[in-house]
């Protein structure tokens, strides 16, 4: 009678407790069934037989030894930067949807550095009525607000504009994180310098650049600087990192990770876009025809997989098996996604593990059943704009394939067989 | 114009930007008012004059090196232990509501132990139709859930029953964490072995321990583990830490951390409570007559002032103060804190930075200016159960002064003029 609650079907249950034809792709053989008595089952083990490690050991802990390929990772040819530049969350090996920063993906412009609390400054100045200098200890004493939200490089998945390329959901899609922050609306820090200067505020902009030498100088229209940027300095619950900004970053909801500056020093309310380098040669689209799309803020509803995937294969043969992965849009929640096994020719509706949050990542299940066959693993999510992710195909009809960008198109892992899976193209 | 957008008070302005009497206390003061040119704005910095670190130092990244104070501590003479078993999260220097791993409170009964994946089993045995053992890999075949929730040891804030003793929130009440944990109902796992055998299994216990020496063993009613008890494997989006139980810990939402078994081994399906040494000598509540209250599971709705606290004292001088802190509540969602900074004799609402979420932990703030003056700040927590935390008072007056756990009165914090601040308690 208990069957009917967790909603298993007549198939699944013979699969897993029937008493014939049960291999290596069991998910639970009875204790009776087993080949021979386990001794990790019969048997008393080391681990029980003494004590284990104090609490004296590891006052700020990291992940047991064995959980070592939960790293990010660089792929060393993708940039020609003196240092490295790039890494990617292990998002293969991730479930849920907060990502720890210690494992979140990394994009400097000329390194990550070292500032101070004491050293740090931010000045806002420009078209306001009294130019400011903040400390640290005073963005403190601000009105703080608290929001999970993901920060998407606009290049993630952009080598997989020229075809499928890069073999993992960490390097294809792994240029994204999903954290809590705490900070001050950058609304606050505005209107504390007054936008009276500003007249008309409305057409107005902000130009916001980070302490480190490349400045990383970027022009955000002041809707949006008024609406949801956060001077932010707290992710999950504790300081941000070196790597992600410490002490203060800028954090802008659903729009390109670019745009969230760290090491946050200046704030310019100006009357016009500055056209920075890193708005004009860099993060825009170049289409066909030879001219580039810019202002592309907004991170497009996307998803993939991440399980299976070439990272994390099927290991266990067939039977009951869990495909997952994280959904997202910058324009607003994800309302739903679908997943098709057979390369986007029938979609089945996956279960979100909760409604979507703006701006945050969405983690997807479908819980299926693998006949051992090939398979060719797709995801597409929807978003509460009507907007649904579109194919590669779609998305070079009109964007061409010049772009590095905003590629936001359903990804394909071929899963084979013998249950590994690699990244291929689907015409 | 734009003053009355951010609800500001006409002296906190003032106050802010007063041409005149701004010392210490100002939030900020305009660049032409600083005593002198600040170099740390008008000179190039030395972090802004080269190359920072690359994003091959770090796979797996720690807090910067300026944040060693926000680490797990122990208090040696709490306990007689071989080897030290609490120690506790920062939470005075935390914001927001997740708790990261490296910094979440462990309690130990025989020391943290290594466990592989491979050499993980889960036996379910008992009053079932069909005993079964799961592999970690089997655990990952069966449909997964994410929830964020709090975990409070009964002990958390134990040694204030007897008077104000411990100096800092972290002590009084670091035995708390908040994590996102992904893992599987243990009601499908039980519905999986069947529980026919059980009979009218309404009345039914489950009996669970670890595979540590102490096994730490607690009987759960069946009621509670066919409802929202996880048998999880990740937090925070990763594998949890050993300290946390790696690979597999349950997780029981709103009920004492002693029963959220670490390295969970095995669950015996029982008609009877067994009355293990954590549920009879330990765990319980010696009341004023000498008898013991039991089945305690619930953690009562809570909350406590993480800023200003002992270690986190006022630095910047009077003026505009964010007071904050976490509420909680085992019985459901937190609806409202109250904050008071005359040691209970009035009370002002604070602003929750979410609306409570069930059996997580919820942040809350109280946007507001310090005179100077001596403060007994104290907060108050609601759940929507109707509850309201009791002070301490209230609570020896049913409860006395035996007990060590369950403490869940208002705490205060006595903040001197210097902006100091002390546990103290109020009559």
């Amino acid at each position: 009678m208990t069957k009917d609650k967790k909603g298993m079907s007549a198939s699944r249950r013979q699969f897993l407790t029937g008493a014939a034809a049960v291999g290596a792709g069991a998910v639970a053989g009875t204790v009776a069934r087993a080949a021979g008595p386990d001794p990790l089952i019969t048997e008393v083990q080391d681990w029980a037989n003494g004590l284990g490690h104090g609490v004296d050991e590891v006052p700020y802990g990291l992940p047991i030894e064995f959980e070592g390929d939960v790293i990010r990772r660089n792929v060393p040819w993708l940039t020609a930067d003196p240092i490295s530049s790039i890494n990617f969350t292990p998002i293969h090996a991730l479930d849920g949807t907060i990502t720890p920063q210690g494992c979140a993906f990394e994009r400097h412009h000329s390194g990550a550095i070292t500032l101070k609390k004491d050293d740090y400054r931010l000045m806002i100045n420009g078209l306001v009525d009294q130019p400011l200098v903040f400390t640290y200890a005073d963005l403190e004493r601000f009105p703080r607000e608290n929001h999970v939200y993901f920060c998407e490089c606009a290049a993630n998945t952009g080598m997989e504009w020229a075809g499928a390329q890069l073999n993992g959901a960490q390097f294809t899609h792994g240029m994204i994180h999903n954290m809590e922050y705490t900070g001050v609306p950058l609304r606050t820090l505005l209107n504390e310098a007054g936008l009276g200067a500003a007249g008309d505020f409305t057409d107005k902009w902000v130009y916001v650049e980070g302490a480190d030498a490349s400045s990383n100088g970027r022009s955000i229209p002041m809707e949006k600087a008024l609406d949801d940027v956060l001077v932010a300095f707290k992710a999950n619950g504790e300081a941000l990192r070196r790597e992600h900004g410490y002490p203060v970053r800028l954090v802008v909801p659903g729009w390109e990770g670019n745009m969230w500056v760290k090491w946050l020093r200046r704030i310019e309310v100006t009357d016009h876009a500055v056209e920075s380098r890193e708005e004009t040669s860099k993060y825009t689209d170049t289409l066909e025809d030879g001219t580039s799309r810019k202002w592309t803020w907004i991170m497009d509803a996307k998803s993939v997989v991440t399980s299976p995937s070439p990272q994390a294969p099927i290991t266990h043969g067939h039977g009951p098996l869990v495909i997952t992965g994280l959904a997202w849009s910058g324009r607003g929640a994800i309302t739903g996604v679908d997943v098709s096994i057979d390369g986007g020719k029938t979609w089945t509706q996956a279960r979100l593990a909760k409604p979507g949050e703006k701006m945050a990542l969405t983690r997807f299940y479908l819980d299926t059943e693998w006949n051992g066959e090939d398979m060719l693993v797709q995801s597409r999510a929807r978003d509460d704009s009507g907007y649904v992710q579109p194919t590669k195909a779609q998305l070079r009809e009109t964007r061409g394939l010049n772009s590095i960008y905003h590629n936001n198109c359903i990804q394909t892992w071929h899963v084979k067989t013998n249950g590994e899976a690699e990244n291929v193209e689907v015409s």
